[in-house]
């Protein structure tokens, strides 16, 4: 299985770095965020490392996802907070804070001014059809 | 096939309003948001109506993360952006805008303002061990 020794995901995989462990099985991780936006702030991982989404075996994602599914819904009925969102994140550009692959499950409060939402700005359809084409011819 | 004659992503799925397609299969839809945070920026649906996360079963949430995976990726190569991030929202909360379930693939730029990040704070270790223990029971 990848690991990076520099990987502090990887070492709380070993059990080098403690965690407030959630879930458990042969490919993936859950565990509480350290550094929690809200009460019941959690990740899901797989164990073996990939920096970003883009390195991710099909298969890998599959499986954090159906812990993903699982989890939030205990979240949510454990916190029962306002709204809840998945996240994930790759690159700078997306403030990703450990380049080992991981999803957020992130409880919220209305109004927490965490200012994770957007106006909605409608966009030019020309140009959104343009992109379709590109994306499109690389799927 | 569970359908809500009022959501305006039934009627995508149903043909009614018309979409810039990216991905169609039994049981998955992608297409461009027609109010872009920036270049690229498409929604995976799947075709079932479920309001939230928390109604969705663990095969459509499966299906529907395939197809994210892979589009992710093509959206990478295509736009190049600095970052991308993944993001699910359920609830009023979480910014929610269309309550039929949907996984935005959001392409982000450096110092975008886009505002999704947050300044890491250390939690209090009692107190996410507490949560822990209350999520891990509804496991």
């Amino acid at each position: 299985m990848a690991s990076d020794p520099n990987c502090v995901f990887c070492k709380i995989v070993a059990g080098n770095i403690p965690c407030f462990k959630l879930h458990d099985d042969e490919a993936t991780l859950a565990f509480m965020d350290i550094n929690p936006v809200h009460d019941g702030h959690c990740l899901v991982i797989p164990k073996a490392h990939y920096a970003t989404l883009f390195e991710v075996p099909a298969d890998a994602f599959a499986a954090v996802s159906r812990v993903v599914g699982r989890l939030a819904k205990a979240v949510d009925t454990a916190v029962r907070p306002d709204g809840l969102n998945l996240l994930q994140s790759n690159g700078p550009g997306a403030a990703q804070s450990v380049p080992h692959f991981h999803i957020h499950i992130l409880p919220r409060r209305m109004n927490d001014g965490l200012l994770m939402n957007w106006t909605l700005k409608p966009g030019n359809m020309k140009r959104i059809g343009e992109w379709a084409e590109r994306i499109r011819a690389l799927l």
